[in-house]
């Protein structure tokens, strides 16, 4: 029995990680091109270095209010070390929260495998799989924000895609989809950053299984200042909320 | 190199744990000795038995504000499996939220140690502490508490400790110091329910090292109730609260 | 805006959790019927208190080579507090790991309310849906386990069942497909114990979304004991495993 | 009540951090650049820009046997999503486990404060301090790997920092360390990459209270591979180690 790993041989005074040594990556490569390494098995190109590293960045922080920056706040307030509370921060992304990046990335790669341009344009074919959502009540993850109606890192991303010659099926199928769900519902559902970002990776050529990854990786430089400054600047055990609280269980026994 | 472990023999269709067959545990032993039995290593008589039983129950659940259910609610929110919201709110557990217990028991195990009968009264004793701690500003754990002035959990642990004849010198110093603590402060500062947990673990000869493992115990029930009842009746992604933030970081450069 | 909650209401000095007064559980109601309790909305009567209790009995411990427990231990022995350690234990109860019960329950529910007693035998039932389990390469839940063939935990399990009246048609469809999945296969794939807990708590009457919950609870115990072990037994960072690691990934560039 | 922070403002529409626009970060600025700025609040000039890059490079990987990447993947053959396996695996960073980097930049710049140059040569109040951790049993952390003699991690980090005109008293201290404790020692005992690290995050000025986040960071990246590694490669629940395991508890009663 034998663990067979592609990611990195140890040796005394000799690491390879995925066929480099560390010791040439270390200050050489930046380390957004060695988290695509990490993931993709090879370097990226200048065009996809530069988008690696934006859509990191697009990632990085929220605010306080979402539910990865108040658990990790809130754990933190609980009186435990750094990493733990990073931790429970990162537990939170999941399908509600960065979650549509993986689901769309999906979406897309499924959906621009079956399409067939030599018989049916594409935004004919949105319209279709618009119509057949709404039918079958399944909704096409990564359009709509609850705060921004015209969120500036999608806007940024799409322009650095464009510019970096990136833009490619999945991007064109995303904004078709975008016209014709504002078409079917009668009002404007943009593209958010999470279905920015599933667009661009797919046509980066990377795995959906890999959408959740970007987030996380970006959204744990922002976790880890939350935490930072909640333990440096806050009362342990502080009171995060104001709101009431009603118990509405079984009156009393 | 083997790992040796004291906790539980697995043999096909056989499974000891701390030498009791597990066949003969379930449903002979109750839930509540059997954890007694995993962290003591032996079962508990009737007295302990009925101990550890009121305390695990007296740690289930403090309500929707402790950082621990703020933490599992707000992560089950982001839309993940329950284990993954449930570890989240157990991340919260530390030395401001249920980490009373095992300072506070730590501390009572040393100063019983120290503590010379023959040649002080306990009053004396406990009086001497409370100096040394205000002077060196070092807080003595497991009193006061943020909502409850006469906290039902510990009249009600105490209570039982005395009839259950397991009070010993561990709780009598834990009073001594609440009536040190009040003369010198001129404010009541009453024993909360970390405190009486941990004055409870040490008469049972409990090692203070184990002081978050019962808070935790009892915990994770009410936090796995949490979980499903968010995930169960609440929105993903809801907004948890109405606080007013404000940033008061650097001006936009 | 406010927080409504059917779980515990807090006021000062009174604390009342399912409309029981914590004060009126602690010690008077054992610990395991207190999870029935916050998991159900209602105390169980005598014959679901004495079964809540052996499952959760039944899932406290596989030894150390369950994915929960390495990973538990694992990360104790990077220097971490004891909640932290557990919480990654916990983490591990996965789709694989603890998750039959979940599964196993919904495939069980939905199974026995499809079921039309007046126009099939059950055995005819069961065999038809391993046929169709075959034919869709999807699998049945619950059945085999890598290294019981006739686990003690399920038959004690079962046998508790009946005894306390508890077996019902969930049990009933559970037994059938064992029987059927013999059959199809040409070799026995036993009900393993996440299956017999997935039949049982549809026959109390669980919502399978809580199927995780039931070994949740029963296994943190397990894992606070096998942490308690590694931090107070074992060297910080120790070796863990013997096994060879192969590198196969990119040769050195 | 309200929640001040000095992390991001969030309007419509647009997004603030430490001052700068997310539009204007995302693809202007390096992500480890925004690291640097996320933690310390400015930019980073050109010197310290490469230095954090490089540090964050140099805590990507260290294959799969540290406990952080056992737990990531272990967690992760429970079946469960990839982000629940990386914060496993983030969990283990602890006062072993990447701890030192904390600690030591902690003990660098409390000695660094403390010595006074024009009443002693460094190397006299190295070997000082040396004598007095012997004496107290209390050891100086960051040195010493149970891999490497010559990390060449460590190497690479100093000679950019020489280069980068970086190093400074911090430096010269872990150096004069080294050295002594060569001396008392009798043998070798190098400066780790984790000295390395709080040496020279404590000539860039940062808080060793931070000490954790940098090994998080790059760690992070080398995790999230790991774990999509295991979930692309590798059957859920495999057995992980191959090592026995005995149990040397109570004989079955």
């Amino acid at each position: 029995m034998a663990w067979t790993t592609k990611i990195t041989k140890v040796e005394p005074n000799h690491l390879v990680t995925r066929g480099y040594s560390q010791e040439n990556l270390i200050g050489d490569i930046p380390f957004s091109h060695v988290i695509y390494l990490l993931l993709k098995g090879e370097l990226p190109d200048t065009a996809h270095g530069k988008m690696i590293d934006a859509i990191l960045t697009s990632c990085i922080d929220h605010g306080v209010t979402p539910p990865s920056c108040i658990a990790a706040r809130t754990v933190a307030s609980g009186g435990v070390p750094l990493p733990s509370a990073v931790a429970a921060g990162i537990l939170a992304i999941g399908d509600a929260h960065g979650g549509a990046i993986e689901k769309g990335a999906q979406y897309f790669q499924e959906k621009v495998k079956q399409f067939n341009p030599t018989q049916q344009a594409l935004d004919d074919y949105a319209t279709e799989l618009v119509t057949k959502s709404m039918k079958t009540h399944t909704r096409i993850l990564g359009f709509g924000h609850r705060v921004h109606t015209n969120d500036p890192r999608t806007q940024k991303l799409f322009f650095l895609a464009d510019k970096l010659g990136i833009s490619g099926k999945h991007i064109e199928l995303a904004k078709a989809l975008e016209k014709a769900l504002a078409t079917a519902q009668e009002r404007k559902l943009p593209i958010n950053v999470d279905g920015a970002i599933a667009a661009i990776i797919s046509d980066m050529g990377f795995d959906w299984r890999l959408g959740k990854a970007f987030f996380l990786l970006g959204r744990t430089a922002g976790l880890t200042a939350q935490v930072y400054e909640e333990q440096t600047t806050q009362k342990p055990m502080r009171k995060i909320f104001t709101t009431d609280v009603i118990y509405n269980g079984e009156p009393e026994h």
